[in-house]
């Protein structure tokens, strides 16, 4: 079986609306967690203030196939709506370097 | 003792500088190993064009001041001056939700 892939999302949030967010990002997440493929996921939060990205969620699923069927779901769309204020800058990666 | 310091790090790279700036970044990387708190690191290559960044770089490191003691060092602006071409973002982060 083929290593999962890494989704690495980066978020521009402003600093005062942390909690928006992650409430926000949990709604979504219970969303995809549900999706076939989803394996994990955990959101990161910048611990000093002037990160260009407050919060990065990397993640792992079974196939990119998996990842582009659940984002592409009315289901997603639906859940994803409070996020709809925050500049996703979305990936999937492997690593190629350790 | 602490948790370790996610060092998230995601780099502007165009699609056909690839091998350029892993060769850079594996210079970089040799002389961070070198000095006190680092712990390990993974260097993240998109699968499929159109990522904002081709790469992201996720490593340890066991506390802020060492981080930014490393990166503030002769040493370090050396060893990185080949990723100078590559705009990077860098975050220092910890985990708050999965």
């Amino acid at each position: 079986m083929a290593e999962p892939l890494i989704l690495i999302n980066a978020f521009e949030v402003p600093g005062e609306e942390a909690d928006q967010f992650v409430a926000a990002w949990e709604k979504t997440r219970d969303y995809l967690a549900t999706q076939p493929g989803y394996l994990d996921t955990a959101l990161h939060q910048a611990v000093m203030p002037g990160a260009d990205f407050q919060f990065v969620n990397i993640g792992r699923w079974r196939t990119a196939e998996d990842f582009l069927a659940a984002t592409q779901s009315p289901g997603f769309r639906e859940s994803a709506t409070g996020l709809g204020n925050y500049r996703p800058h979305p990936g999937l990666y492997r690593v190629v370097r350790t």
